[in-house]
């Protein structure tokens, strides 16, 4: 039997709230299981750009990032972020190692081809060295993923953490009994105000035609549903009380 | 018989000349052994505080590390150096991996004691998990070393490059025959306005009495010294040239 390993994706909203965050990672830390860890930091970015009066462009409500802006974004989300993140995750006796996709290669994407809008340099994941993430849970160090992934020339390019958690649980899917977890600032998918239990692709598809799921929710369940697709065993979207009951919270499933 | 390994601490003068920076990583990732990278990046920030108007507290021409000030060598150093490095070497076919002293605890330091001068949130390495970078270099992919480590706490501090290179070293000299290369922008140790083919306890004395060796050359050679004592098989100060005619540079020996 494959033994169990679960990958969690830590919101922006969670990593802006030092309190909220510290309260997440005294539960990860204490989680006695294999873990990977993934986060995002947009909001920290707009926050930093505010304060430093460094104007963004935004085509379509969504940030372009150009290399100036990537360069930021490095700093931001592999330096400041994902330090700060392992530093808190170390104060306890487990071992955590911070990655972005070009170290040791372990995440390959690809600039994402300009088609109505030239969004800069994001990246669209190609390949993922499951071997190498194993070696590392194996050796009890901890991957954290900053989204930041770099094409097979070097290039680094801006990558959605939501969807770096969905393609590693995929890819590790092979190697473990995976269960993804997606932690933001709401107990789960919300439906005129109260958390759906469940959800399936036929029932995603009703809420978002009477526009009761939108915005970011929608490619976050996407990705949900296309990991219970390829393997993923349990997809939970929610908020910290998921570690006391798994139960409050909303379950993507297959049907 | 061990293997070999070869250790490379990076100057900040190389690393801040874009041009002069790529020579060296072609070299690099053209060299055909187990390689391990130090960079540092003090001329980086320098600069960065300097363009931002950030105000740096300096005693006795050290920079003091305030809590803020730290934030953003966490940003250059761990951020922004470290992955444009690794970008680089990653157009080549090899692995390499960015690690800060926190990631898998592999470099444990402690803060600074307070003496006459309190240089806030810096640190002395205690301790270096050498099984750890024997892992990485065992699977191909090959450490690159930023100047940040955490005490046991995961406390984050900024810790010297040159003292890293040394350190690390030290501790795989017990795993791998070692060779310690530090490179930065002159070919040697200059007396005199020429290079030194040899310089051993001894010499280094007499020259640092007669004031012919001063500033940042003294710690640099100290600790080279300490490597050689300690079983690093050769250490090696200089610049590029290195690479074509290693008699072209200059080797710090026991005697």
């Amino acid at each position: 039997m494959k033994s169990k390993l679960t990958i969690i994706k830590i919101g922006g909203k969670i990593i802006s709230n030092n309190n909220l965050l510290e309260k997440y990672i005294k539960k990860i830390t204490s989680f006695s299981g294999n873990i990977v860890l993934v986060h995002g930091g947009g909001n920290i970015a707009n926050e930093y750009f505010k304060e430093n009066n460094y104007s963004i462009k935004i085509i379509d409500g969504r940030r372009v990032t150009d290399k100036k802006t990537l360069e930021k974004l490095v700093m931001l989300y592999a330096g400041l972020i994902n330090k700060n993140i392992i530093s808190k995750l170390s104060s306890s006796e487990k071992k955590y190692i911070g990655l972005s996709g070009i170290d040791s290669k372990v995440i390959i994407s690809e600039k994402r081809k300009i088609k109505k809008i030239d969004y800069g340099y994001v990246g669209d994941i190609k390949k993922i060295d499951g071997d190498f993430i194993k070696l590392l849970i194996k050796n009890k160090t901890f991957p954290v993923f900053c989204p930041i992934t770099a094409n097979k020339n070097g290039e680094l390019l801006n990558t959605n953490a939501d969807t770096i958690a969905t393609m590693i649980a995929i890819e590790m899917a092979k190697h473990f009994q995976v269960d993804l977890i997606y932690f933001f600032d709401k107990p789960g998918v919300l439906i005129n105000g109260s958390t759906i239990k469940k959800i399936n692709k036929i029932k995603f598809l009703k809420y978002v035609k009477n526009n009761e799921i939108k915005d970011g929710m929608i490619p976050k369940i996407q990705n949900s549903l296309e990991a219970i697709r390829c393997g993923v065993k349990k997809v939970l979207i929610g908020d910290i009380n998921i570690f006391e009951n798994p139960n409050n919270c909303t379950e993507v499933c297959l049907n």
